[in-house]
């Protein structure tokens, strides 16, 4: 089989969408973010990823139906403005996986001639923080700017390693290979966790960017409960030494 | 090489066919009940599957003749209905190597016009059961019902993971790329030995799914076998509490 | 790059030979067995093979003059009938690059019509023999017909587990794919060191099956000096357990 | 997306080019002198190559910007005659990515009739030495001669194990696909840190064999600052065994 099949809908008329992926991965940040997205903006389905490079599996439904693993493209319009919603259950099982899989989104939606790329992810380090950070990389000066002016830090040192994974590869190939600019915004997180906290620093900052409106009372509420277990296992004797490092909580 | 050879026999006329598939898994319980019912219902093969996607082997025939590790399938026409039956030595040893098997299978088979997938396999338990239950998946709903008043189990909880491998991905692909509906069949299992027991479960519902005249004699008796077998080890001293758990049994 | 790159001399007059191939492997018995054949009758090179399935990696000959690490195809005539010899530095890395291997030369080699395969190997037994027999597989009737009345065993249970690696997909996919028909012989060897011993005898049952002329004495004397190496070991004290199994000798 | 995807300019007149390579790989000696003849000789930057063999990652530049990984080719003429230098970030993860982009970097260059190849890169030798040597292998015979008269060792001992990576490929895959001699120059390296004194070295006789005129200088400079640093390592107390061996030094 092809190693990326995309079923989509034809006949869409896309104009210079804003392309935002968030994929499962650290602290689940990029994927939180996106799927609360996709949500409170009733994005619509427009494409179903399936591959190869995926694991060989079906999930159960809540109504025990099976479906294949996948990844998703959501489409929506707001105020004449288009924008894609990229999520899925998971990331490319390989190397080789992840370049195929953000090459194949990246190409099929040229057609409608994105304007800019923003991948959401996680920075893991290690700890629990009050309010975490929202770090950015990007390939585009205008976005990189309207960003730092919002409160992202850029910064060569953080995160020093590179973008591992689709937030990455999105951002690298959506540049080199399909001349799109971008940026890529990543929620500080402990990384033991999926991190409803980190997710919604990093849609707060998005939404102010975008220019959208978006009731971040859900993400808020699931942040709060986060906090209350994590304050309640704090509490617990002999615990104090472990406030500053989470290690193998959650 | 191709990744997917199908040697198959030309001019067959296949109607509409039910495909059936049971291959080497949890319990061995898929391809028991599919080689039984192959054998049972005098089923004839009408190709072989060879795949750089198998072990690199040739297996050693009671003759000591050499043959190519494979999938086969077999047709069998029965009061007019046709089947499809799907069996073979191994699955594919790598996440894209299933994903390649089963779409060719598929991508073959599709030019019969199939109705309906099969697929048969195990559900790991860890320990042994008095009646192994036979839980399910579906994609298709008429399927489901017909099956749940059988006794079928459809539950969103069992399998909790997805369904691994072949009998996820062919019912996954089935559904998604080649729009046949199916279901999924897989009988309890503790998951440490090839399971008779459990592949006469599955062979049961079948038949009275397909409205089958089977006998399924031959693994009564080879379950018995396996039930006399257990229960010695049961009385040794010092197994008692291995009753409930037997771990690292055969 | 093409996985497999074979680079043959062309205009070659070749008229339905037999290909006897011996790779690295247990005891390296096909691969002495292969090489001692083509030293003996000198054959001559007529390709190599380059894969990408073979280790990155340039070898460095007595001259260190860099050579890439390929397999190579070897032909001589011998009372008008037509011989190939496959032989080589390394198999596959993988599953998939050892069916890719076997599968091109295969398909290089049918334009010449071949009418036998013969798969030279080691069969492990994991202590030394005073003489290793020879062991067959086979999809040739007749092949094995004569080969048992030269001694050679044929039995369901030895190989039990197949035969892995080029020595059985060269056979299996030579029959089912390339439809050619073919045997492996298998010298029974220690398997802890390079075994010219069991590949002797291997020689020695090949020749006459193929009624060659073939001056066995070289691998006699290598034969002979590796049993005085392992006599002088036996002889050591507190190694007398050790006569009938020699791990991690070699 | 193919596997490799070389992002060049057009039009470019390059003649009977010498390509010199040196990638990533033991003590960085490769990549530490090509990086520093781009330097020096102000070559100018022609290519971009991108694989799915490389890891699914961009790096963050000095100034947070995203980047995605790449190998890179550079090109400079000198006196009429045209020299082009292959550098990147990593090499391919895999055996099979690395002939990928081996080969892939060949053909691509193929096209400007190359007449030498030259492969930099370490020697790993487990200790410190005062001055490392510079071995040799080779598929061109001139070029080894006159490196040999300019103290370049060639022995068949060497490295024994063959040249593993770029360094080998770039050499075998040259000489034997595309019809190009050349010659691999590798600095003895302890092997434990980044090793610009080896570098040095190969540089040194790079430029002699090439008749280039390059400031040594800054490599000499870097050279000592390491000989500083693990000269202090050494007046360490209880370090004075570890003089021969600096095992886990760096």
């Amino acid at each position: 089989m092809e190693t990326v099949i995309i079923k989509g809908q034809s006949k869409l008329k896309i104009n210079s969408p804003v392309f935002i992926a968030g994929l499962p991965g650290i602290g689940n940040v990029g994927k939180i973010a996106v799927d609360y997205l996709i949500e409170k903006l009733e994005a619509k389905k427009i494409a179903d990823l399936y591959s190869s490079h995926l694991p060989p599996q079906v999930m159960i439904t809540e109504s025990s139906r099976a479906r294949l693993v996948r990844n998703e493209l959501y489409f929506k319009r707001l105020r004449k403005k288009d924008y894609l919603f990229f999520t899925g259950d998971f990331q490319g099982l390989t190397s080789q996986g992840q370049y195929d899989i953000s090459f194949s989104i990246l190409d099929y939606i040229s057609k409608f001639n994105p304007n800019l790329i923003i991948t959401l992810g996680g920075y893991q380090i290690g700890k629990l923080v009050e309010v975490p950070r929202v770090l950015g990389a990007y390939t585009s000066d205008d976005a990189r700017k309207k960003l730092e002016s919002l409160g992202v830090v850029f910064s060569k040192n953080e995160p020093g390693g590179g973008i591992i994974g689709g937030a990455g590869l999105l951002l690298g190939l959506g540049y080199e290979i399909f001349n799109v600019e971008g940026v890529c915004l990543m929620g500080e997180t402990s990384g033991y966790f999926s991190d409803p906290k980190s997710a919604k620093q990093v849609v707060s900052v998005l939404a102010k960017f975008l220019n959208l409106d978006i009731d971040i009372k859900d993400l808020e509420d699931k942040a709060k409960e986060i906090d209350e277990l994590t304050n309640k296992m704090m509490e617990l004797p002999a615990s104090e030494e472990k406030k500053e490092d989470l290690g193998y909580f959650g």
